[in-house]
């Protein structure tokens, strides 16, 4: 037995509760190098006395190493443990101290693995309606201009032109309330927008006051019918909260400019002097631009800010949730405080945070409830555009990417495959229709929930920002486009099935050519096999074409 | 190369900030498997440009893991990075998705690792009393009678005699105090008293009224005067928060037994029913005591009053910190506050839990400062009493448990060889002299500040309890005994030493025989061997006797 790749890791992804008397436990061990995996339990008062044994389930087989789990329903919840484990010649003891051919439970007080207790305080409850949702994003000022009678004059480019870094398109919430229906129409349930306070920029990422719409998208009316206007037809809407940094025209970092040190606000930001000043740079900013000075979030004054913030939109607009922009850089700290206000004000309000790495430790009850799973992004590009993974390499890449968090956090998962931060996943793969169908199959039947970034209902391409944020083609959206409809039969799927985590299986046929998605819904259970080779592949008597996909549920035939 | 050892988990003991730009980083290799290691890193904004590149150490050596570790010192605390490694044949790269022979820095944004920005409110301080104290822990009952002018009708045993599970041998707080040049007179400078408050038993782990001093023990004044006598010897006190259950006899759970859910306080506990009841149990207890009703810490009322308590104690009594009874069935949430309200009130408040098992998800900078460290007790069993290890088991068992942990946890591990929970260790190795002189000399010389069990210095034996918590030798007590010097020396040593975990190296000598542990200190460096064998050993021309230990300071031999 590969003793090195043994993992079992309490209190993590590895031993999560998903409810007030149940755990999930999973152990890791090398890929296919044991037969069977066994934990061995009992309430940590009994285990040296008495102890119950149960088979674990192979769940995640990675690229490295498989994921056993199994899920605990216990009378007593201060649960301990230790594995059992053959591998075809030996069997082996697994505990706090390693593998053992033998294993004391009279001593196993001092080294058997435990969740002393479940407290409710710590448990993630899952969100239904985010696992449930569809998200559509949205790069306001290129979506749609709804409100005709405008100050227009900030406008500087035609719609349909290539955007230019500092260029005005003119959309706004008006124009998004206008195209609601279109966008249920393609399934969507969800709006992920990015920033609409008052900002310079088009992005709006550096936000000079928080407490208003900028007039740009309209005015803290619009911003109340938008919601009413969702809410009315059973859709969500999640805003950008941009915490990590802010405009260099907000008022509070002008009065520092101002007066430096004799400013109230000089704590509120991190400045290696009595001014701040841009040359040379003697203050923290977000990606080296001087113009969006950092706040200082282990300021308790800088908190109470961004937390009335939060609140107020929550409260006085009944928004749905936030998405947290730059969230790794801001102290665990502050999204504890966050979370607990955030759920007090609204407790199915959800919290998604731009974390592009492992986010597991943001991730335990106490934070987000959920990132952007560029992870997903990331794989998604290397399988269907740069041909960097075969189906098997993609399947075990996939389960690796499940094994890092608990199931209650893959069933909230925001999966995407492009965003207003990267290149137009239609154009990585070179504007090829059959693979971004495949890719969108994929995106909507993975643990979590899907996020389409406007545009590619109707083949929008663009390379990197600024191009990734074109505006968005309305006659083309007038037409019948395959992807279009598409979008929407995966969605209606999603909502037959009622999906979760449980039950995933994820493998590449035994051909090698068939990446296969095996889910389980609350409603029905759902089958999908995608062919990324110029030949046919099969699994199980299911025929796919080359550069084809098939999708099945409750094996009826959909897509 | 074992690419099944290879491990690096972000935002972990893997990767913590020890001050606003310094960050420790780890990665962990199978046994002897790899020669170098480097760390190849940059600002998170510039690592796709150019790259730094330093060789990192190795910092432990493991069962079956090597940990390499390196402090960056840095200007842009985005800090991403990558592990370069050359394990004598072929260099490979590590990152997020694994390990690869070639690595594109320019797309690296998806798979560094990282630590996205260090924020002060998320780094664990070290509190340099802790780690340089040396703790006494009293069980109050049995240490000494101060006041013989009290009620002594509860008093049921004679001094000197067998302790049985209801005895009262009548120690109390004046007690303590008359004996603190005592406990100084033997190095200790901080104490641990186990619980002091009103409760019926002689442990008074099931606490009636958490604001009174047991009458037993003595009243508010005596401990104002113990505290004040302590610090005026530069002594440091501790208390042990029973904060996870209660008496039955407790105003609140007795309110809930009369009214049952029309109690105000029925919330305050977990009570399947209408009303607790004792057969069949039907409300949460401590390890099956019916006596002992849980507190429902995820209850805000419940967590307001006991945090009134942990406050109550440092604002009117000036106490230095809590240790936390069961704190590993207490919820995090609850944890997270009392760290918050107990480090403001004093920053310096030192806070250690009772978690017998891997505890790092406690010990990250939001919750705990410290624990009890029931691993190396484990370890130290295995090593002298138990014959399970020989010394280079033990070094490697050693250095498994220091990489469970951040270096500057590491530095705050209370460790000990006892306590009021286990067997005396002296009657573990079968009350040999020698052995319990050199666990001593280690229980010093490691990472982290030792606590000694009363009665330790006098070879005080005994078994589980109740026999663990005889009375105190007094009369050995006035004896020279050679325990008894040793202490003494072994904590004048810490002091000359200083010492930090920076630079501890645990290892065992060439011929097999010798434990040898190196410690670097602010102020002087130390050198431990340790002999458990019956055959001399030798270390660098060192030569250590048959079941002998020498402890060198700078050089110079000690002991």
């Amino acid at each position: 037995m590969k003793q090195h790749a043994l993992q079992h890791i309490v209190d993590s992804a590895y031993c999560f509760p998903v409810s007030k008397d149940e755990i999930t436990i999973r152990l890791r061990t090398a890929t296919g190098d044991v037969e069977r995996v066994w934990v061995i339990y009992e309430s940590k008062y009994k285990i040296a006395q008495s102890q119950e044994k149960l088979e674990m389930a192979k769940a995640f087989e990675g690229e490295l190493f498989d994921y056993y789990s199994v899920t605990l329903k216990l009378k007593d919840t201060r649960l301990a443990y230790v594995f059992y484990i053959y591998d075809g010649q030996d069997y082996y003891y697994f505990s706090e101290d390693g593998a053992t051919k033998d294993y004391d439970f009279e001593k196993s007080y001092y080294n058997f693995f435990q969740y002393p207790y479940i407290n409710e305080a710590d448990i993630l409850g899952k969100v239904n309606w985010l696992s449930n949702a569809s998200f559509y994003q949205i790069f306001i000022d290129r979506f749609n201009i709804g409100d005709k009678d405008k100050d227009m004059s900030y406008i500087n480019m035609k719609w349909g032109d290539k955007p230019l870094p500092k260029s005005f398109a003119g959309g706004d919430l008006k124009g998004i309330i206008d195209k609601l229906d279109y966008i249920k129409g393609i399934g969507c349930d969800a709006l992920y927008l990015t920033p609409i306070f008052k900002s310079p920029s088009n992005h709006k990422y550096d936000i000079v006051d928080y407490f208003q719409v900028d007039e740009q998208f309209g005015n803290s009316q619009d911003l109340h019918t938008l919601v009413k206007e969702l809410h009315n037809r059973g859709m969500k809407i999640v805003l950008d909260a941009v915490f990590n940094h802010v405009s260099e025209h907000n008022e509070k970092f002008a009065d520092v400019v101002q007066k430096g040190r004799e400013s109230e606000y000089f704590d509120w930001f991190v400045i290696d002097g009595d001014l701040p000043t841009k040359e040379p740079l003697n203050y923290e900013v977000f990606a080296g631009c001087k113009y969006m000075p950092k706040w200082n979030t282990s300021n308790s004054a800088v908190q109470d800010y961004l937390m009335s913030i939060a609140l107020f939109y929550i409260n006085e607009f009944d928004i749905d949730g936030w998405r947290l922009d730059v969230s790794d850089e801001i102290s665990h700290d502050f999204w504890r405080r966050f979370r607990k206000e955030v759920k007090a004000a609204k407790k199915d309000a959800v919290i998604i945070g731009e974390n592009w790495h492992d986010a597991s430790n943001y991730l335990r009850g106490d934070q987000y409830d959920s990132i952007m799973n560029y992870a997903f992004t990331k794989a998604a590009l290397d399988y269907f555009a740069y041909n960097k993974m075969d189906a098997a390499h993609m399947a075990r890449k996939l389960n690796d990417i499940l094994a890092r968090n608990t199931d209650t956090v893959n069933d909230m998962m925001m999966n995407l495959l492009d965003s207003h931060d990267t290149d137009r996943f239609y154009s990585e793969v070179g504007e090829d229709n059959d693979k971004l169908h495949a890719a969108l199959a994929l995106l909507y039947l993975f643990p979590g929930e899907p996020s389409i970034f406007y545009g590619t209902e109707v083949y929008t391409p663009g390379g990197y920002d600024p191009d990734c944020r074109r505006c968005m083609d309305w006659e083309a959206a007038g037409q019948d486009l395959e992807v279009k409809e598409l979008i929407k039969k995966l969605s209606d799927v999603r909502k037959k099935c009622e999906f979760s985590s449980e039950g995933t299986r994820i493998y590449a046929s035994e051909d090698g050519r068939l990446l296969c998605i095996e889910r389980h819904g609350k409603k029905s259970d759902a089958r999908l096999y995608i062919n990324q080779t110029d030949k046919q592949g099969i699994d199980r008597e299911i025929q796919v074409d080359p550069m084809g996909f098939k999708l099945f549920v409750n094996g009826g035939e959909m897509v």
